[in-house]
């Protein structure tokens, strides 16, 4: 039981055999709240594992994270979350995507004005903005900006950090005030702001697993 | 050393130094080829992490992978797979996704023949598409699927399966016929398929980073 992080962000230990395991269970873990495993991700519980595979518990970790304390994301963070983005797949490997990484909290505050649900950006470290050029890849930029994004998100949690994807394209509005904020050329699309910061929050690991959305060899 | 996957892989060192770390080095590791890392990855050359980040070699790992053994891949893994696409975000979390998890080979042999990139499929131990339904989300579908279809591959990666992206959407001849094949409703687009299998090539963890695709602040 790590008592620290139990005081400080007021974890309870959830009761095993809560939720419900159709027909996959490993790893029902250790049972105390708030702690760290091998590869750096925080848990606040490990009785989640009993539904979810352990394996991929850096993907279950990435939840949105919409609260931040202030404190600014280092510069090695800024770049491994850039490599992170550009280690994702693009069709044809075209690499479509450019990114303005935005850390001057005045920015970040005209962000926070413009995004209708980006409120957070002011008490965020950076604000990552994903953008495509259709010029290099029309028909595929925002797969493989968002295969970007995701990477990022999923990054970001791995670092320890919190994380939120604010959509703009293809809200015209939204994405051409923003753009004109960042100065984004016009034959760029700008699919989304990611919020990033030192989470303030920490929503539990989950999958959204739903039996009602998979079909085994045909639909 | 770890002298058996030398052995079966064919796997040699790399010299140290031989990338260029213009800002950012940690971890240079240990230098053998063919280990094992305590999240279940493998890596074949740890010199490599002389210009990557290595808190995020999950990341890195996964590459996309297009020959296989031909073994079947396990019901544990198919649901892990399909746990991690539906633990992606979703704009206004609509959650618009479906998955087709195809695993008879005669079924993988005729998407294999559909798809002008999917050869591999017929020696896949599985093929998932990922579609989205409209109806749930019409102007975010497609990222929707994007960012679940990245869980699902790097999932791959950190399961030891090889995957890779065949696209599809918005290819409207492609989508039509697959969707057709699959029973896919007309509601409801198919952004791709993704071939999953027991790898036969082992491609090297990377990033593609690319300064000049970074903005800082601005534009």
């Amino acid at each position: 039981m790590n008592t620290e992080w139990v005081t400080t962000y007021g974890l309870v230990p959830t009761p095993v055999f809560t939720c419900v395991c159709p027909w996959f269970s490993i790893g029902i873990g250790g049972g105390t709240s708030g702690v760290s495993d091998m590869s750096g991700l925080r848990h606040h519980n490990r009785w989640i594992y009993c539904y979810m595979d352990q394996r991929l518990s850096a993907l279950f970790s990435r939840r949105s994270v919409r609260k931040y304390t202030g404190k600014p994301v280092s510069e090695a963070d800024v770049k491994a979350l850039l490599e992170a983005g550009m280690a994702a797949p693009s069709a044809s490997n075209r690499k479509p995507w450019h990114f303005v990484a935005v850390t001057e909290p005045a920015r970040l505050a005209q962000l926070a004005a413009i995004h209708p649900h980006g409120k957070m950006l002011s008490s965020a470290g950076l604000c990552m903005a994903v953008c495509g050029d259709r010029d290099i890849s029309p028909d595929f930029w925002v797969q493989d900006c968002s295969a970007a994004t995701e990477n990022i998100l999923v990054a970001a949690a791995m670092l320890g950090l919190g994380a939120v994807w604010l959509g703009a394209h293809p809200r015209a509005e939204r994405e051409r005030d923003l753009k004109q904020r960042l100065g984004v050329p016009e034959n760029v699309g700008l699919l989304c702001l990611v919020a990033v910061g030192h989470p303030d929050e920490y929503p539990d690991a989950r999958t959204q697993y739903d039996e009602q959305r998979v079909h085994r060899n045909r639909w």
